[in-house]
């Protein structure tokens, strides 16, 4: 493996849940915004609402709500005589991608400066509110808030899949037995020797009437991320709802 | 503006559309792959399948599919006697997110390893063709494909619009017709300066009989854009259909 500093960066990345009291300035700010908006995009469609108040989640300096954001990019075509005509839901992967883009960025832009982050995988729920709250126009979706500070905690990063389970040339491959057992022996154990979900009490409960046999002794990634996989987001209106509540109606059929 | 080697990479970005012959070794591959993959995520939805076979679009070393895997995510769950219920958009907005995640730390990364590179918006639109070429099984979905090389071409990076409109402090602002008019001459002035449309011959032509009035002098990014969403996509099916061909219907109702 090559190494550099911004490799270096990257590969130290963990996510941090518990930040000391320090402040971020104005430059700080700014500069992990502007490495994040140069990341590349299809139609620069995202914005950022952030806020440095107090009560922030896990102490964060600073919040950023990270949107895909069509009113702007709107506002702009009326301007040139054009209305959208493209399908909410084509649009939406655009956004996602141009949004998680800028994301990425500005996490490591971020930790390059000695700064941690945690990205808060609930906030397409809580659109609805979030709406209100930060006055989004229709067209703006609250897709991932991205809590920033300087670490009060210190571990090394999760561990990832093996690259074999993870890149693939020429085709997809036939998974084996073995291929599956590893990589899932490698992310239980990793998470297990970092005391990962007991330390956050992040078990999942079982929901159904089905019985719990693990503990944290046991309990790991792959049983956890069954977990959500396997009870969460059942109706597709959990989804639906709060895309349209902030103007992206997900259509399945051509509208006249 | 802070400045620092990780920084200035993301700063110096640019899309790279023609790259020399020189080839890409497998260390290289295989680190900017690893510095991808430690982005953050959801759920490890992402995969990647490589070819640096030549013909390659733009003449590049190396050509990654980056895919929403929620295949491999499913073969996990069923070893620990788990099915996925969550609607596959839920699971798309997180995919999505993953993957771009991880595809943006392999643009940097690569960066800092003296590479360029190109994402291919059009890649779901490919899907159904993709799918059979890369062998992919059901709920694999070729959301990006990312065309890197050494760069046989030197320029700025693009513009971005103005920081101010772009971050918004505590609430989503009202643009004043200011605002409006200096980030798009910013755009427009930026793109025009390099020729970029006009070097890459990339007029987007007028649809439904319209006349057009531009020509390469005047023709730049916001004209560009309203004519793609303006245009383009306007049938949901046009995405629907390649998202359930990889095996991701996507409901708008609670199924049976």
């Amino acid at each position: 493996m090559i190494h550099n500093p911004v490799i270096d960066t990257m590969m130290a990345h963990r996510s941090v849940r518990k930040f000391t009291l320090q402040k971020l300035d104005d430059e700080t700010l700014e500069t992990i915004v502007l490495a994040g908006q140069q990341a590349p995009f299809a139609g620069q469609l995202c914005s950022l609402i952030y806020t440095r108040r107090s009560r922030l989640p896990f102490h964060g300096a600073v919040m950023f709500t990270i949107c895909v954001d069509l009113h702007r990019m709107e506002v702009i075509m009326a301007r040139r005589g054009w209305k959208t005509v493209s399908n909410n839901l084509s649009l939406l992967v655009f956004g996602i991608q141009d949004a998680s883009l800028v994301a990425e960025n500005m996490i490591v832009a971020g930790e390059s400066l000695g700064l941690g982050s945690c990205l808060l995988g609930n906030t397409p729920y809580e659109a609805p509110k979030l709406r209100k709250f930060y006055k989004l126009p229709s067209r703006v979706f609250p897709l991932v808030q991205l809590v920033m500070g300087y670490p009060d905690e210190e571990y090394p990063p999760r561990p990832r899949y093996p690259l074999e389970f993870n890149l693939f040339e020429e085709e997809y491959p036939q998974f084996t037995d073995e291929m599956i057992t590893t990589a899932m022996k490698g992310m239980d154990d990793g998470y297990l020797a970092q005391d990962y979900y007991k330390k956050q009490k992040a078990m999942i409960p079982l929901e159904k009437g089905r019985k719990e046999t693990f503990t944290y002794a046991d309990y790991s990634w792959t049983e956890h991320i069954s977990r959500k996989w396997g009870q969460w987001m059942e109706d597709p209106e959990d989804i639906l709802g709060p895309l349209r509540a902030c103007g992206f109606p997900v259509q399945t059929e051509k509208e006249d």
